[in-house]
Order: C-alpha cells, then sequence, then structure tokens
C-alpha cells in the first residue's frame, strides 16, 4: 500500500546525506495520506546505505498504530503525528540534527531574517520552542515535542506554511512543507540560513531583521499569489 | 542564435555548483553581446543537473523583452541589465548567495583589502551598497538593485572593472567581468577572500587595510600594463 | 591469527578517513580479545590507501609486547594497554586529531552536553584531563596518558561506558565502546558534538548543560534498559 | 632534464588541490638540484588539471635564468630561490594562500603551538614575519619576501629544519621540507595547526603555549634521533 507515497518518502530521506544534512540515522522524513489518515515514514535506526521503500513504515496518524511494515517506525513519530494533526496544511515532515540549525537550538535562540536568503523561503522569525517540562518530558517525550512547537506557532501567532521550520530547544530542527520534498527544501534552507546568521553575529553583534518591505518582496516573490520566481 | 554565448553562459553557470557557490538554483550568471545589444541569461529555478545550452534565454538588454527562448529568464535579469547598460566594460556577471560573501552582506559591511588574495583580484574595497529604500523595494526591485550598485560605484569613484564585485545590503553578492567566465572567477575569489576576512575580524578585532604600496603590487602584477603573472 | 578481530580493526581504521577524521596517519584503532589478553592495533606511520589486515600487529596487553606482525605497532599502543587493563568492559579504542575535540582538548575544557545529540551518546560531560607532568611526560608518556585518563574517570566518578570518550590536554581525543566499530561511533559523535558545541559558545557566552531530564530521556532511549531507538 | 625531479615536483604540486591548499592556480611547488644548482618550479598561471611533467621550469637558482622549458616560472620563483639561497638544508619548498594559514599571516599574528598536532612536525612557534618596507616591496619584491623570511628565522634563532613553515605579513604560508613530498606535508600539517588554534583561540581569550616538554616530546618522538613513529 501507499507505493508512490513510500518511494517519495524514500528519496526524501536519502536527500538528507546529500545535503550533509546528517550524521550515521540521524534524522528523518514522513509524508502523510489525507484522506486515509495514514503517515509513511522511516524505520527507526537503519542506514541510509541499505534502505528500500520497503523499509518505509506505514503509521495510523490519530492512533500511531503501525499499520505496515516489519520494522519499528522513527523513534520520532510521535512528534511528526502531533505535527500533522495540528495543522491540516502539512504534507511532509523532516527531522535533523543539521549542525547550525542545532546550534541556534542548543542556544536556545530565535533565528531571525537577516537577509533575503532567509526571505525567500521563511516569512520571518524562525522561533525556538521553551525548554520542555519535567513532566513532558518523562511521559509521552516525542509527543510533547511536537505539542510545544505547536504551541508555540499558536502563541505567537505564526503560520506553519508561512515558517516551514522550528528549533526545538536544547534538541534540533524540524522542518516541513506540503510534501517529503518541501520539507527536505525547508530543512536545507534552514541550514543554510542558520550557518551564515552563526557567522553574521559574528561580524556585527546587534543583530536587526530586514525590513518588512524587504522581507515582503522576497517571499512574496517566490510564494505569493503573483509569484514571478522560476516557471510558473 | 548566439550558440556560442549560450553555450559560455551554460558552462559559467555550471562552474557555480562545482566551485560551491549556490545551494539548489541560487544562482545565474550571464554575459552580452555588446553589438546587439542583447544578453544571455540563466532560466529562472531550473535545476543545474538538467540545464541544457537551449535553456538559455535571450533578452533584449535595453527593453528587457526576451527575444528567444521557451523559458522565463532568471529573476534577476533587470539587475543584469542595469549593471551591463551603466557599464559598458562588463562582459558577464554572476549574482549567488555564496555563503561568506552574503554574510559580509548581511552585515551591511565593506570587505576591505586585508591581504594580498584579495589584492591579486580587487584593487580595493568591495564595497557594500546602502539599504534600499521602501519605494526602491516596492517598484521594479531588480532593477534598482542593479541602480544601487551603480550609485555607490560612482559615488565612491571606483571603477568596476577594478573592483569587480559589490555586495547587496541585507541580500549578497555580485560579480562581473570581461566575460561570463570571469565573472565567476571573481564570484570565487570573492567567496574565499569574505571567508579570511571573517575569521581574519575574529582573531585581530580592528581591521586595517594593507598598504597602498602592497595592493598596488599585487593587482598591478596580475592586471597591470606590465603584468608578469601567468603566462600572457 | 585473530583473523577476524584484524578485520574489524582495519575496517575500523578505514572509517577514520571515511568520516574526515584524520590527515595522513594521524589516528589509530584497536581491539581486544580478552580470554587471550591480545589487542590488535594498526602499524605506525601507514598510509591508510595502503593498509592490508595482515598489516595489523597483535600486542601482548599485560606486557606490550608484539606477538605477530612484521611491522611496528601504533606509537600510541601504551595508552590503549592502559584503558583496557584499567577497564574491563572496553572492547575498542581509538585515537585521533578529528579538528574539533582537539581544539576542545588544547583549550584545556570539558565539553558538556548542550543539547540531545550529545545525550544520544555520552551521559554527560566529557572531561578533558589535567596537565600531565613533567616526569610523566619524560617517562613513559603514552602509558602515563592512559592513565591520567584513567584516573579522570576515577575521581569525578565517570563510568567509561557512560562517557565513551576522554579528550587528553594539549594534545586530543580518545574514545571507545563494546567494540572497534563502537569505538568509532564514538569518536565521530564527539567530533560532531565538539564542532556544534564550539559554534554554540560564540552565540552563547554562558554555556549550561541541558537538564538532567532531558539527559537521561536522550541517553536511555538509545541506551538504557528499556531503550526504544533502532531495531533491537 | 632532471625528469625525475620534475615528475616529484608535477605530483608536488597536483597534491595542492588534493589537499584543498589551493583554488585556481594559486600556489607553487619547487624542488633543488644542490649539486646542480638548478631548481624545478610549476609554470605560472597554469591550471592544476592540465599541467604535465614537461610543463616544470628549470631554472638557475644562483642567477634565475631559465634553462629548460617553454613556459615562464612561477611569478614566486624568486622567493623561493632566496630559501634555496640562504638555506642549504632545503630541498622542497611550498608557496599556497590556503585559507587558515592565510588568515593568521593577515591578522600578523604568530602561530605558537598549542597542541601536539603542532608540536609533531613544528618544533615551536611558527613566525609571522614583519611587514615589509615600501622599497622593498616595489623593487624586487618576490625575492626581498624570501630575504624577509630569512631575516625572521635569523634574528629569532630558529632553524628552518625545526619549523619548516613561515608565514608572510599580509600574504599567506610559505613551507618546506628535505624535498618536494616534505615541504607539502609541512604546507598541510601548517594548515591543520592554523585552523585548530584560530577556534582555540575563540574557546580561550588567552592562548598559552604547550609546556616545553610536552613539545620536546612529541617532536622528538617524530623527528630526534631516537624517533620512535613510522617504521622507521
Amino acid at each position: 500500500m501507499l507505493e508512490q507515497l513510500k518511494q517519495q518518502v524514500l528519496e526524501a530521506n536519502l536527500d538528507l546525506p546529500r545535503y550533509n544534512l546528517v550524521t550515521f540515522t540521524w534524522g528523518n522524513v514522513s509524508a502523510i495520506d489525507r484522506e486515509r489518515g495514514l503517515l509513511v515514514i522511516k524505520p527507526s535506526g537503519v542506514k541510509y546505505e541499505k534502505m528500500q521503500r520497503d523499509d518505509m513504515v506505514v503509521v495510523e496518524v490519530e492512533s500511531g498504530k503501525v499499520i505496515e511494515g516489519t520494522l519499528k517506525p522513527s523513534s520520532d513519530t510521535a512528534t511528526h503525528r502531533a505535527l500533522y494533526l495540528a495543522w491540516p496544511e502539512v504534507g511532509g515532515i523532516v527531522h535533523t540534527h543539521s549542525r547550525h540549525a542545532t546550534i541556534w537550538a542548543q542556544a536556545a535562540r530565535d533565528l531571525i531574517a537577516l537577509g533575503t536568503t532567509h526571505a525567500d523561503d521563511f516569512y520571518g522569525t524562525i522561533p525556538c520552542t521553551r525548554a520542555m517540562r519535567q513532566e513532558e518530558i518523562e511521559q509521552q517525550y516525542e509527543w510533547n515535542t511536537g505539542q510545544v512547537i505547536v504551541e508555540t506557532f499558536a502563541q505567537r501567532g505564526i503560520q506553519p506554511s508561512a515558517i516551514p521550520a522550528a528549533l526545538v530547544h536544547s534538541h534540533g530542527p524540524f522542518a516541513w512543507g506540503k510534501d517529503a520534498e518541501a520539507a527536505v527544501h525547508s530543512a536545507v534552507v534552514l541550514e543554510e540560513v542558520a550557518y551564515m546568521a552563526l557567522h553574521t553575529a559574528q561580524l556585527h553583534a546587534e543583530l536587526k531583521p530586514i525590513s518588512q518591505t524587504l522581507l515582503d518582496l522576497h517571499y512574496l516573490r517566490k510564494h505569493g499569489k503573483n509569484a514571478w520566481y522560476g516557471q510558473n
């Protein structure tokens, strides 16, 4: 079942080492079939070079039950489920420990838009979540990780489609998009702007976001109704 | 038409990933045929690995009209046009978001000549433009990006042939040269000296340019009338 | 003799350049056969691209005597011996001068757990040893290097199985695990977290470890009795 | 003539891009035949991927006269000559603009021994030369570059065989060794320790050299009369 979605999820997972976003097996991509309420996700701890389409695991989003697959799903599956359940516009999710996004998450700092590279794909600040409470960690940690991301976006009034990534405090990034490929795209851009922001901070102690006008221009040039970037 | 120029522009575009100057499709190279008043440029948002010679787009420099090609030209085409129209000595232009040049652009700082690597190809400070005004961003943004570069060089009395690159405030680098290949060369050197200047700044808080004598020696050794570098 | 162990040690040594942990021949991996009291280790100063299984050297752990092999064992063999003799749970050891772990060793600073990437494989701070005394350096330097690591763990009450690496003051990292492959795994994770900690320090001057609850969750998720990471 | 030396010089030059020490054609290696008073050096400005053994240029060391070769020798040939004439123990010389060594040269700072990676191949501080005087730059610049290196070693009482590299103020590194391959080895180690020192400086504001005892142990273990590193 879901052979096409499995193929997309496999390919998106294989993109993680290709874009230098992962070491060993530290990353996972999923995608959802909204009609059936099922997600497809990478198995836990399997090496990228050996991964096959049929290793992908099918999980019921609502319950977390494994529907198909001989391997255990990613240990982060509950985080993916929490995000899919909260955000109907999301079709694919990526988690990595990519170096520079993780550095910002470890520093517990938001990533503000310092340039147009950021503005081209993120319509403002990429938030860092609050530290999780002891009971949130001890009980249903992965599920609560998703809940804290959802809470952050709700409290700050951020649309997940406008800012397709979050930094999880002391942990690392989650990124998403309309499908698995778009989610990987978000993760790559996040890593790129995290690298550049880190070193911009070293040149220029007080960091200020770019102007709203410039943010609007770049984001809407690629993502607005009248986008004029690319061939569409 | 312009098959040879298209081939040069294709090859120069393919050099951008080869020199690690681009992620995804974030970069574009053009070249101009001055006699016909036409430029050849990369299409917008097309992947480097699939790009062919005949995907290159021919645009009338004066009007911006597409003369040949089935794809849309790069969304930055108007910036290229503005530079070609202002500067008759320029034959090729490159735009990238290369990491370290972009970091200086995000920090809104000029890149002064800290060593002979810089002096070998840039005859002094590589300027960062001023922030663009709201109306410049809202109307004809890409054209105005070019105008602000031209204004910066005019106000500071810099020759574009002596300093073949600029940092666009909050955005990233543009570089140029006598043809597409020379423009890519400028972009590579810019990225290299931007990396080294970033870390020199970390060792040595107050940055001072190298002496005028050393700047003259190195620049003129490669670019002066009596150049003695290389086989020419 | 010990053909299987030699093959494992060869492969683990070849993983060092694959994971970018070594320049030239600056690294060595060994593994132990506890029943026979023998270790297998890389020969000294031999290039990775020419190394063969039968170049591996068999050494008696207790005495340091070469039992088999035509080449001299790694000059760091006595450090490996000291660790194997002190710690019965260790089955493989790696020494490298990997860039970022070495940077922390040169700065003589402990590497505290700043995020879950660290917590996934190290159950707390990775210690940096004290500077060695003049007589420890002048007599049996390599053996004493091992002794200082053992002393550090003993004095701080750290279990080598919980923190499978140490930073040797002014020198670089040693890492270990249940076998040669696990030791390389520890060395790769150490390098990764050393890189991220270095840059986290640049964003956030005062470094604080993550909470004990989060440390417990991540470490025990992969290494505890009820681990739920991976396929086991 | 000198076919074997040309082959060694060619291979050493090709090692520069292999070890990521050069961009474009920014680097050159030479070697000397002391008996005949001739050196073999890379031609100026020729691409590494097209370079052949017979492109190497033979130059008389004393006079600087080209003895054989259809191409012009490296523009830095006079610097190589100055070093060979001053230091009879040197058999091969490398010049690069490798990123991190150049950063220290641009910051005009000596590179002190911060760890054993440095001590393994450099027996103490790698000096940065003084700024060159106007007349030294304007007349015989390349020859004077060599003279300033020689002056620095003489004034500080440093043996070029013990410290086989120098940082040239505002410029970049020169490195050497008993032959061309050894010179490249010195250049690679220099770049590695320059990278690590840069970031050690960021962790630890006041940099202190390692103890003389540790410096002695590591340097003499590889280079002393009773060296016990490697297979010799």
